[in-house]
């Protein structure tokens, strides 16, 4: 990885230069973290800005790939089941989650995917409320929550009817006031942690204390939260939650998520999706379901075990860290990535559209601008991997495992380059061709 | 692989074993679809006869799995999913799997598992029948189709109470009789067409049939039928089916499974599961669900991408090859290892449970003995894997791909062998000391 040509650059900008690739060094230099960059096959000179869509892969994950195909199913066959413990794969996965989300680790369990789940924790939630409160039946949310979220409670409406589930999503500044003024009627809330385009990161404790003071469950998904921010489920007395594997958890394209239910609950929980995987006794095969007990209620079908096994493997990566660590790193990568770029472009055309105070942040910048789409294509020609999201951001995603400063220093380089020589404007002539 | 030593055989048995050799040489010499052993990679001196339970591991499936995880996600990352089109996998993997159903392969989709595809189909068929018949609640099965099938019925039932969703279980025998007596007041008939346990075949021409008479929408479960038996979905009208990959699909453990939905209800379809995968813009992240068109509304969540390659690349194995050669190549091997069975151990204590007549019977044979679990024990100690299903049945499977009929006699006669000797007897003892 070689800087731009100074040449190109404005004096005070090589003074900025200067000064950051100092700061870059010296933050680098105190990184108790660095190391892990050795747990990642990364291909060369790229940076890599988007594990918070794909978590790139991990060395231990590669090698478990080829043992569970090639040895595991290629020569024990069926006796995987037991002899490498398939059967235990999505309780083994949600004990290694559950530090990441600091909570008892027998809550977390893997399974299907978020908007899978999310009917599941949906459905317990709204039985559990309206057994005891039938007029419960709205599911609060935000405007901007990402889709799937808001389309599975608008699938579960459809089905059970606006009388037992319907959908008020609301803009993000108006949580608190909806709480208040609809806390009656409302059986779920349901948020996502982190905002998948902004960034913007709720908070998680207050939100909780507001919604259970007036007797609503929260379901808090956690897709761009575990593995990057500092969680803390059981103190701040979380409901439900579901998140995402395959993002900062590095668990491989599309892999399994998980499920998180407080044991209060575990009682109380009844959801429909009634697999044979989460009865009592699987192998009896008796004509009647009884659920599993705790988190094995939430097991539906037989997993992806080859999915299910890489992610296994990838999530060792985590052993030992806390999220409080995780966070620490991610924050600090974010916040520099942030202030490089005030710094290198202080006349930019973007608009930041993340918030500037780095403690409700994740670990993301979304920056807006109307060719953002060819930029992002511009910057990925340059081997810089970001993320472009409808209509017109580009997302920065800033994972603490494999990212350094100086790392993220060349990326602010190499995007005020493509923004200063407009090498952009051919991917927008391809774009348009495209569209065409 | 050798046979057993011919002393310990009666002269009878040695007679017979002459003439199934023969015959086992005569029927491997014909059999076009021999050659496709060089597909798979089998442990040495394994006879596998657990395929209906976990297939084998294609040669081609190893090879996409390094392929996905070390190029694809590894070396192009988060840019796989254009350039190595991981967003046409659940599309291009139903339409490699539709000509072994016999339908227009627009109308097969792969994606979760088959339990959280029968709750679609179900909500969709359900839907579909209370717009116009809102008395229609039932949902007739069989007592004995495999539990996951009734669990989600059941899970529906809890949800939507009675009045919409009953379940009513019948003998298998009592099928026609129900559909009669119940057809006004039924939703949907689900079967799986070759029963688990048994092996037993259903019509599902004439079934589906009898219940279209009635108004009642059939869903069939193709678990033990797919990439075995000869099916036509097209031609029986059938309106839903779901089916799973890491039987005789040999798509790798817990590897997603598919959908049907017969085009001419598509516009018709409503399911709850309404992922943003399944959105008509998916990548606009709008605020409120629109289906997609087709097949696409199954689609939930993001799928677990490394197993559905994998599955992927198996189904090449199939490329050009029919559902009804298929199906006569397991029927020679099944009615094989059947007489073989009948001529070396007349005098069995076994109790066939699977039916005698081959045109009826799946893949597969349950033989049924008080120490059913043990003899499987002594005959994978032997290198013939087989299947135990509670409470008494040793379950063979017979796929069509890789197995010789000479391969079955030797299993038969190691069968004989345990059986003569009783060698199974320390495995009984193992398995009471594992209980107790």
């Amino acid at each position: 990885m070689t800087l731009p040509n100074r040449q190109s650059l404005a004096p005070n900008a090589e003074n900025a230069i200067t000064i950051l690739t100092e700061r870059a060094k010296e933050c680098d230099a105190q990184d108790s973290l660095a190391s892990l960059i050795s747990e990642f096959s990364l291909p060369k000179d790229c940076i890599y800005l988007d594990g918070n869509s794909l978590g790139p892969l991990p060395i231990r994950a590669k090698q478990r790939a080829k043992e569970v195909v090639e040895q595991q199913w290629g020569e024990d066959l069926i006796t995987s089941w037991n002899k490498h413990k398939w059967i235990d794969l999505p309780y083994k996965v949600g004990s290694k989650i559950a530090p990441l989300l600091r909570c008892e680790s027998s809550q977390v369990i893997a399974c299907d995917s978020i908007s899978v789940n999310l009917t599941k924790v949906l459905c317990a939630a709204l039985s559990m409320q309206q057994r005891t409160s039938p007029q419960r039946n709205l599911v609060i949310s935000q405007r901007d929550n990402f889709p799937t979220d808001l389309y599975m409670v608008q699938g579960l409406g459809e089905l059970l009817g606006a009388a037992r589930c319907e959908l008020l999503s609301v803009e993000q500044d108006a949580i608190y006031e909806v709480i208040e003024t609809h806390g009656q009627q409302t059986a779920v809330l349901m948020l996502t942690h982190v905002n998948f385009r902004s960034g913007l990161v709720h908070d998680m404790r207050a939100i909780t204390k507001a919604a259970h003071s007036k007797g609503i469950l929260v379901v808090w998904d956690l897709a761009h939260s575990a593995g990057t921010l500092e969680l803390a489920l059981d103190e701040c007395e979380v409901d439900f939650a579901v998140g995402c594997t395959y993002k900062y958890l590095n668990g491989g394209p599309g892999a399994p998520a998980f499920v998180y239910a407080a044991k209060r609950h575990w009682p109380h929980i009844q959801q429909p999706l009634s697999g044979w995987m989460g009865h009592k006794r699987p192998f009896d095969f008796c004509h009647d379901y009884q659920a599993g007990e705790g988190m094995a209620s939430f097991l539906v079908g037989t997993p992806p075990v080859v999915s299910m096994s890489v992610l296994d493997a990838a999530l060792d990566v985590f052993d030992g860290i806390s999220s409080a660590k995780l966070r620490a790193k991610a924050q600090s990568l974010t916040q520099f990535f942030y202030e490089a770029f005030c710094a290198l472009m202080p006349n930019t055309e973007f608009l930041m559209v993340s918030p500037q105070d780095a403690s409700i942040r994740g670990s993301q910048l979304a920056l807006a601008h109307p060719e953002a789409y060819a930029i992002c294509q511009a910057l990925i020609a340059n081997n810089v991997i970001a993320d472009f999201r409808a209509p017109n951001i580009l997302r920065l995603g800033f994972s603490p495992l494999f990212l350094s400063h100086q790392d993220l220093l060349h990326a602010a380089l190499r995007l005020k380059e493509i923004m200063d020589k407009k090498s952009y404007m051919d991917k927008v002539f391809q774009t348009k061709q495209a569209v065409t």
